[in-house]
C-alpha cells in the first residue's frame, strides 16, 4: 500500500501528511479562537514551565495560603496543563505503516523490543513496542488482501501476535501452545493470510502471550480492514483511531496521556469517523462535548441501525466506530467520563483530548 | 415554568405535589400489603432503634452465640434496614426547580457551597451542593426554550458548569481555560443559551473543574429537556429521575443510600418512565424485580427500536431512559446488581430502593 | 422433564449424554489436530506434574537463569496449563436437573449447604452450593409450566431464592422481609409458580439474602425457560450455558477456573447457542477467537434485530444469548478480555476456555 495508492482512498487517514497540520491547527484554535475569553495571567506563564498535570509546581506549604490563594494555585496548575496541550513528546504511535510489496502480498515487518516511551511531558516509562511505537504501527489493508506479518522478537521473553477480530485459519491465530509455538527471544516468525471477504472494519493486533503484561506495556496496534464497497455513511473527511489503554503507563489515548494526546481536527461541516479500541483492563465511557456521535459499527460489524449518543462505553477488547458530523465550531473536550481517569486537583491528565472544529 | 404550567404537562414529574403521597403510599404498602407474610418478632422491634444498614446493633461477642442465634442476629439487622425504609433523612435532592421568568428567559439561580448532607440515617457527610441539594435542583425545560443559569460560587475553590448532553455554543460549554475562565470563589457567572431543537431528553449539569472531586461530592443535577412533540411511548403516568453516584458519599440514588432512598410508586396498570443517569466512577447494572424495562433512549437520543431487559448497565456519564408497564402488583426490589453495592451481612444499604405497584 | 422428553427437544443441551464425548473430543482435537505445530519438549512433560496456572513449579532462583532460560521457564508454565486443559477436577456444576413430577407440577428439590469445591486442580475452596454443585443444577422448563422449588437450608445462616428475570407473583420473589421471611437454618421452604407466557429465555436463580456473600460463594444457577414456539434462529445443534463469577473463588466459568473449565465442542457447520450469565461483581467482556457471535437476546428478551460482535461485554446480573455459526475449524481461545482475568506470567488461568470446531 503505497502513499500514492493511499491518496486515492476516500476512507483512509492520510495520517502522515496531516500530522503537522493538525498540531498547528489545534494550537491556532486554542491560541486565537475559542480561548479568547480566558484570563491569561502572569501566574499561568510562571507555572507553565513546571510542566503539566501530574507534576505539581513547587508551592509554599498550603497552610501559608489563604483560601483564594489556594484556589488560584489549583487553577494555575489546571491552566498550565491546558496551555501545554497538545504537548510535544518524543515518539508517536499508531503511524500508518506502508507495507513492502512482495508479488501480490503486503508485507509488514515488525520488531518487538523494550523501549523508553514518553507518555506525557517528563513522564517516561518502560514500554514493550512494535517498531518503537506505542501503539504499534497502524496496519490498514482491504478485504481480500494477502498479508504477511513478519515478527522479530527482540524482547527477553517469548511472544506471539493475535489478530483480534480477524477470522483467520486457526494456525494464524497467534495463541502459543494452541495454534503455534511461542516465538522465543531472538526468533523471527511469519504470519500470512488472506483477509476474509466480509471481515472489514476496526480490528487489532496484539500479543497473546503473557498478554496481561505485554499488551499492558504496549504490544498492540490497530489492524483496519477497509471494505471493498464502502457504505455511504462511511464517506468521511477524516478517519481517526483512538486506542485506549490503562495499564502501567497510566490512562492513555494512542499511547499518550494529556496534555500529550493528539487533538482531532476538522473543518466546520466535515464528517469524521472515530474508531475506538480498548486495549486496557477497564471500561472507558468516552464523552464528546458539543456534538453527538452516531454509532455505526461494533467490532467491525455494522449495527442493525445507527444510533446516537454522547457517551459511549467501550469495554476491553471492544471496538466501536462512530461518525461525528462536525457542525458546531469550537474546541470541544473529549474524554473518558470516569472522572478520575481524566482530572485531579492538579488539572486534567490521562484520557483527555479535544475535537477542534474550525470555522 | 410555573406550577400552573407544569400541571398541564403530561410528561412532567409533578415532583413537589407528589412527595408526601409517595412516602405515605410506600409505607402503607410495606406495612399493610405485601409484607403481611413476614414475621414481625419482638427482636426486630428491639433492634430497629439501633438504626439500619451500616450501623450494627451492639451484640454479645460472636463466640457467645449459637449458629442459630448468629443467623437470627444477622436477620435482625437485615429486617431493621427493610423496616426503616423509606427512612426519613434531612435534605432532599433533585427537587424540581421553578425558574424565575425574565422576559422570555427561564432563569435558574444556583449557589454552590459546602454543606453537611445526610446520606442515610445517622450518616452525615461533607458535600458540595447546588442550592443545598444533592443532586442539585432538577432543571426541566423544553426544546427551544431560552435558559439562563446564574451560578454563585461560595466554595473555597473555583468551579464551572458543563451542560452534559446539550449541544450549545462553545462559550457555554463550561470547561475552564478552554471555553471560559474558572469561576473563582465569591464570583457569580452567567450561562445563557437556547436549548437546541432536536436536543431533548435526559441530560445533566455538573462541575467540569476539579470534577473528580466536585462531582463526586455532589455538584451535579438533572437537566431534562422535554420535546415539543412527545412520542406516544413517552406518554407516562410518572416520570422518575434516578441519579447514580458512588464517590466518598458511598453508593447513592439521588444522593441517598438505602434505607433513605425514595421508593418509586405507581398504581397497577400505570406506565412510568425512569431516567437513569450515572454521575459516578463505576458501572451500575440496575436490576428491577417483577417486571421488565423497555429501553427507549440513550443520552437523550431515541434508540432505533425499543428493547427489553431487566438489568440495565449504566456507565459513568451515560443516561438511559426506560419505560415500565406496572402490571405486577407488589413491592419490588430495585437495585444495582453489583451486590457489594447493595448488601452486606449487616443488610441492604446503598443502591437499593423499591418500585411499589399498588392494586 | 424426563430424559426421554428431553431428547425430543431441539433446543435442549443434552448435557448429561454429551459430557464424556466433549472431554474426549477436546482432548483429541488438542492432541492430534490443531496442536500439531507445537513444540512438545521434555521440559513441558517434566513440569506438567507440578500442575497448571497458579502453581508455579519449583525453580532455581531467577538470578541464576539466563534471559533465554527465564523465557523458557515462563513458557513451560504456560504450556503446562494448556496441556492440562480440560483438567479433571472433583465436582461439576450446572448439570441439567430432572424434576420429580407431582401431578402436572415439575418439582425441583434443592439443598443449600457449605461444601469444599475444587475450582481448578489443587485449588479447593469453601463454597455454598445447591445440591453440592457450583453453579447449582440447571433448571430448564418451558413457558407455562407449573414449577415447584423446594429449598432446604443446611447453611448456618438464613437464605432465600430470587428467580432473576422471572416475572412472578410478588410472594414468590424471594426477598426476605419484603416478600417472605428468611429461610432459617434447618428450615425447608417451598416456592411454586407458573412460568409466565412470554417470559422465556435465559434467567437465573440465586440467593437474595446476604447475597454479596452467598452468591459470591456459589448459591446461584441457571433457570432457562424454553419458548413454546422457538424462533428459527434458535434452532441450534448445541446449547451452552456460561455462568461467569469473580468472587472469593477467583475468576470462573460454570464454577471452574482454567484449565478446569469445560471446552465447547461443535462439528464444522453446526450452530451453537451460548447463554452468558454474569453472577459476579465485575464486567466480563467475552472474546471469541476465529468466529463472530450473533447476539439475539438480552435478559431473555429478543433484541429488535440480531447484531454481530466478537467481544461481548457482560455486566453483573445480565444475560446475553448469542449464536455462533461454527464455520472455522480448529481450537479457538474463548476468554474474558480483561487480560488479568485470564493470564499471568504463570500462564492462562481463570476465565479461559476453548471452542473446538471439529472437521
Amino acid at each position: 500500500m503505497s502513499e500514492t495508492t493511499l491518496k486515492d482512498r476516500p476512507l483512509t487517514a492520510h495520517a502522515t501528511q496531516r500530522r503537522r497540520f493538525i498540531r498547528d491547527s489545534a494550537l491556532a484554535a486554542l491560541a486565537a479562537g475559542t480561548l479568547a475569553a480566558c484570563r491569561k495571567g502572569e501566574a499561568a506563564a510562571k507555572t507553565a514551565s513546571h510542566g503539566p498535570a501530574g507534576h505539581p509546581p513547587a508551592t509554599p506549604a498550603p497552610a501559608a495560603l489563604s483560601p483564594r490563594e489556594k484556589a488560584d494555585e489549583m487553577d494555575r496548575m489546571h491552566e498550565a496543563g491546558i496551555k501545554a496541550f497538545p504537548a510535544k513528546t518524543k515518539g508517536k504511535g499508531n503511524q500508518l505503516m506502508t507495507p513492502r510489496l512482495d508479488g501480490g502480498v503486503k508485507v509488514y515487518e515488525l520488531t518487538a523490543r523494550e523501549i523508553d516511551w514518553e507518555v506525557s511531558p517528563e513522564k517516561s516509562v518502560k514500554a514493550l513496542a512494535y517498531n518503537e511505537e506505542v501503539p504499534g504501527p497502524q496496519i490498514r489493508v482491504r478485504e481480500g488482501d494477502r498479508v504477511r506479518v513478519v515478527l522479530t522478537n527482540k524482547l527477553d521473553e517469548s511472544t506471539a501476535i493475535h489478530f483480534h477480530g480477524l477470522e483467520l485459519p486457526v494456525d494464524q491465530d497467534g495463541v502459543p501452545f494452541i495454534t503455534q509455538p511461542p516465538i522465543k527471544p531472538g526468533e523471527t516468525y511469519t504470519y500470512e493470510f488472506t483477509v476474509p471477504l466480509g471481515n472489514s472494519g476496526s480490528h487489532m493486533y496484539h500479543s497473546h502471550h503473557n498478554a496481561a503484561k505485554q499488551v499492558g506495556m504496549g504490544l498492540l496496534g490497530a489492524f483496519i480492514v477497509e471494505p471493498k464497497s464502502p457504505r455511504s455513511i462511511e464517506q468521511v473527511d477524516h478517519d481517526y483511531v483512538f486506542i485506549l489503554n490503562d495499564g502501567v503507563h497510566g490512562y492513555t489515548f494512542n499511547g499518550k496521556g494529556f496534555p500529550a494526546t493528539e487533538p482531532l481536527v476538522a473543518k466546520l461541516g466535515e464528517k469524521i469517523r472515530i474508531r475506538f479500541m480498548n486495549e486496557g483492563m477497564m471500561i472507558h465511557p468516552m464523552h464528546l462535548h458539543g456534538m453527538h456521535m452516531t454509532v455505526i459499527d461494533k467490532d467491525g460489524w455494522p449495527q442493525p441501525a445507527p444510533w446516537k449518543c454522547d457517551t459511549l462505553n467501550v469495554a476491553p477488547g471492544e471496538r466501536w466506530d462512530v461518525i461525528v458530523n462536525c457542525n458546531n465550531p469550537g474546541t470541544w473536550a473529549f474524554h473518558c467520563h470516569i472522572l478520575p481517569h481524566a482530572e485531579s486537583d492538579h488539572g486534567m491528565f490521562g484520557m483527555v483530548t479535544a475535537l477542534v472544529v474550525q470555522k
